[in-house]
């Protein structure tokens, strides 16, 4: 059985659409943010304090992006992976990598330094240097998804799910409309996919059912 | 033939030692620090303006952490992947996505606010905040080699490779005496390898021969 811990909205949200558009059980235990703050048990279960922690039997993985990949590479059937004799499996394993690295590590300064810290610690320079390098970066997307409807191997991947889930925490900041064109039609076929709109739902269900406050919390883990 | 763009110390660093490691035959470009304001051509290579690149083919890479994994997996027989149906590949993939999202970027935010901006815009705020989040982080290398050479699987792979960049990017930071015990001496082995070695003198070799500075400059990509 794979058991996900999971805040809601945050980048938790990588691996809970992977689940749900590869449609497999799974126990989704939910936290409040931060969790560090919020649920001191949770350092006997994941000593870092972040989400998303994901187990399996031995298997236990803390990395978002990384998760996607896993849960698609351990499941070829369901074809959210690109094998590695595939001509767009660099490509793939790029966007994979870019997802949190390069597109979602700068929104979460954002976040950090625009919301979450008290006002005295409060860095606009930091905004605006890190929403500026977070679409600048962007580009790459735009470029991608021009001419295609996802970003490689000319199908839907796990890639998409990560890249998503970087284009979902920009909604949260309020940067959908410094997308480029091709980047809003992206994320908006994204969003109609059955398996987000699953995701989305079981949440908010799961965490109402769990007594955990449902409002997101777009995750900095400071 | 493998094409590697790549400024002295930065994240590209991670796809040559692996391509030293490998031993392939590949042609470094070597670009100085930042290429985006210092060879401005490099922007019709890459329009992120980033390091690393590489070529091979019809394959163009930006991601550092990816390329050490698409290089271990197309060249299997050197032993530096783990495989899919490994127990330890959930683990593998953690490290490699870990190596960048989760250790390398907060170093960057130290070098960037504490080094790289005028001095109206240094942030000894910021610093401070990520230094000790990177140190945080961190423990989860400690306790990954407290009773093993390697990260994972028993052996050296390219998650070492790519964890291995964030701690000579920390060395570059001052921040080695703050490892635990078990990181120094796993940084120590680190070292000792002659594909280490090799990447070492290479960039230094090759930037003199192309007529870049030498001086290292790890890399903020502000």
């Amino acid at each position: 059985m794979l058991h996900l811990h999971h805040c809601i909205s945050a980048r938790s949200f990588r691996p809970l659409w992977m689940l749900e558009e590869l449609q497999l059980p799974y126990q989704l235990h939910m936290l409040p943010f931060p969790p560090r703050a919020k649920a001191r048990w949770f350092l006997e279960e994941n000593p870092l304090g972040t989400v998303p922690l994901l187990v399996q039997g031995d298997v236990r993985m803390t990395e978002s992006a990384a998760m996607c990949q896993y849960l698609a590479t351990t499941h070829p059937d369901a074809g959210l992976d690109v094998a590695t004799t595939h001509p767009a499996y660099g490509a793939y394993l790029n966007w994979l990598h870019m997802s949190d690295a390069t597109l979602t590590f700068p929104q979460t300064l954002v976040l950090r330094y625009g919301r979450f810290e008290s006002s005295e610690r409060l860095q606009p320079q930091v905004v605006q240097d890190y929403t500026r390098w977070f679409l600048a970066r962007l580009r790459a997307v735009e470029a991608a998804v021009a001419h295609n409807d996802y970003l490689c191997a000319g199908r839907f991947t796990a890639a998409d799910v990560a890249v998503g889930y970087a284009l979902l925490l920009a909604q949260h900041l309020g940067l959908v409309e410094q997308f480029g064109p091709a980047t809003q039609a992206y994320w908006q076929r994204l969003q109609q996919r059955p398996g987000y709109q699953r995701a989305m739902a079981v949440q908010v269900q799961a965490a109402e059912e769990q007594g955990v406050p449902t409002t997101p919390a777009p995750d900095t883990q400071p």
